[in-house]
């Protein structure tokens, strides 16, 4: 992954679990650096995920700082104090204000986290050479069973912008309690309210659209830093030039993470894509596709090469959306098995049976009411997973 | 189980599967008999589903027909064909309108009911000897591990009233598509309106209060009949003498019916009842437990005897119910390992570990909002669920 001007990752070692590897990742940003987020939608939410809502409305950034092996969720006072230690030692380091400041905590819920260790990591950090991002992107994981990074450029009116995107997690894939978290630098120069909206927008239809499990972290976030070095001329809105193609690859850069994330789905075996059309409006079509692909039981007829469409009906028909069972479709792969409501009569079951043993399925479901369409992701049910979250203690 | 007045149960083989087990059920009901029904909300409904809704209109029922081995649902035009031609044998039969007789049909999806066979098997069955309840609960079943059968009674101004249940299905339990169908007989004379309303306030807090894995079948049928015979005045409003106990003895054979669903639940080794109070309202409660209920996270930590409380919070926060984080308890059994959004210090570990070790699992959750309160009840998920939904091809 490319370097990015003006965003230097460094990591140490705080010692939060056992681990003996880094486990503190420390970004500096330059000044002029934009930020814009998303959060996870949990009311339970961390202190760490409060603190970025409210330095988002900032839009200033001068630090990441994220802590690997414990969550600080639900641990209440003692927790945000273990916060605003961090955010005052990297304030006082780098001669910022704490609204500059952005952490995040990934691991087990319901431990504060210990302030000294923080504090001793921070000291450690600061002293370390600058790393590589892929250094940073192993230092955030927990359980993850790969590194997950992307990267991106686009041209902004002659200058070529880089964005390079770390990501942990999958919806709650460690052992105890994890996240997603996914971070995006930039050299672009973007103005943070336009970098909001634009993030925003990527996620709709990029991590929004991603479900390993069904379960909802309580804290999910995405940061996404501009630090303005590509020299380009500020993006302030749709109207600059350039901003369509930043938008494009911050997009890109979005579904890479996501599609990562889902691709390393707790006991994953097949990445599963699921398109939706003829909704009566995009959003219902997400909620469709996301109803699909949080089913078990479709998700563990894909784990076992079943081609049981029925199970997809079953999922359309709970969603809560418009949908008429009389004009629905459904196919495989290429292969239509059900068009407007009935079974295809005699349809040729020998590609359906060969693309479920590949490990990329398509699910296509078209409603037959509208032009709303959306495509989510997810990944099949399988044993793995059980052992991973029922077995790891025994 | 206890004959019932005026209901009469026979069954025979009609040869939807290759079972060589009578799959065909056949319960005549004496005149006078009215009937009240809840059906799944599921839009990709069954006929059969769409016919018991048509039927409770009218309030009287002469017969009810269960086919298993087919559900006979996302059948179209032939398969409405099939239950048309069922309900107008049992009408001519009976000298009946086909609006009295109600059918439902449960397993694979998306395969038409072979009506000559439905016919040969009604020729079959009219011929039979009347059966037991027993008999009658083995045959509408799939593969339930274990026939699923309650009784109750009440007295009514000093006239005693039987009630029997039959139920098979958890969810979407059979390999391919199935359902919960459940059935309840009493000889107390009830009048149809006053009989819907207790039916359907007892199913708001028991089959509509458990889940097994969050997937709503498109059969899901429970339907009521008061044949009349057992004396009593009928029943028409709360203020009649016996209603109360009626409608306590109604709530009581459908909870039974429901806890025994979750207990015959995909892959289950552990009954789960969840327990909501403090909340805005009841609603609220409810749909706050089934979030806990239907998270996979929760149910593997149950799976692994793992008091994983940092799971329930999740659940809560994600619920998309009023909460909040601060003011929120939980316990397992009778232990409160947190309070008021804090971990209880140094809380005894012991009987949480051994509560856990039973077969009987209790959550509590308080919202510490208000005195809205839901109990709901579910099983946990393990390697057999895999193994049943995925694996059975292989």
């Amino acid at each position: 992954m490319p370097s990015i001007a003006g965003a230097t990752p460094r990591i140490a070692r705080a010692g939060y679990k056992d681990w003996g590897r880094c486990d503190l990742t420390f970004v500096e940003l330059d000044e002029g650096t934009t930020v814009a987020g998303v959060t996870t939608q949990n009311i339970c939410c961390s202190s760490e995920v409060e603190l970025c809502r409210q330095n988002i409305k900032g839009g200033q950034a001068r630090a990441l700082v994220v802590n690997a092996g414990n969550s600080n969720a639900f641990t209440g006072r003692r927790g945000l104090e273990a916060v605003e230690a961090i955010t005052s030692k990297v304030a006082a380091h780098l001669g910022c204000t704490q609204g500059a400041v952005f952490v995040s905590s990934t691991g087990v819920i319901g431990v504060p986290l210990p302030k000294d260790k923080a504090e001793a990591g921070l000291d450690a950090v600061f002293k370390a050479e600058p790393c590589s991002w892929e250094d940073a992107t192993n230092t955030i994981g927990t359980t993850d069973t790969f590194a997950k990074g992307a990267t991106a450029s686009a041209m902004i009116d002659g200058v070529k912008v880089n964005l390079v995107g770390i990501i942990k997690g999958s919806g709650m894939i460690a052992p105890d309690m994890a996240t997603m978290l996914g971070y995006i630098f930039t050299d672009a120069a973007v103005e943070a309210p336009f970098l909001q909206q634009l993030l925003s927008e990527a996620n709709s239809s990029s991590f929004s659209c991603i479900t390993v499990d069904s379960d909802t972290s309580t804290s999910d976030t995405v940061l996404a830093f501009a630090t303005g070095k590509a020299g380009n001329a500020p993006l302030g809105s749709y109207a600059d030039a350039g901003a369509d193609a930043f938008a494009a690859a911050l997009r890109d850069i979005c579904l890479q993470l996501a599609h990562l994330v889902v691709r390393d789905g707790e006991g994953a075996q097949k990445f599963i894509a699921i398109h939706v059309s003829g909704a009566a409006h995009d959003d219902s079509a997400r909620r469709v596709g996301l109803a699909i692909a949080n089913s078990p039981l479709v998700k563990t007829a894909i784990a076992g090469e079943d081609a049981n469409w029925g199970r997809v009906v079953m999922a359309v028909g709970k969603a809560g959306e418009p949908a008429d069972r009389d004009l629905l479709s459904i196919s495989f792969g290429s292969t239509q098995v059900a068009r407007h409501g009935l079974p295809v009569d005699g349809y040729d079951e020998t590609p359906v049976a060969a693309h479920l043993k590949g490990q990329e399925i398509e699910i296509g479901v078209d409603l037959g009411l509208g032009t709303g369409r959306a495509s989510v992701w997810t990944c099949d049910l399988t044993h793995g997973y059980i052992s991973i979250n029922a077995d790891y203690r025994s």
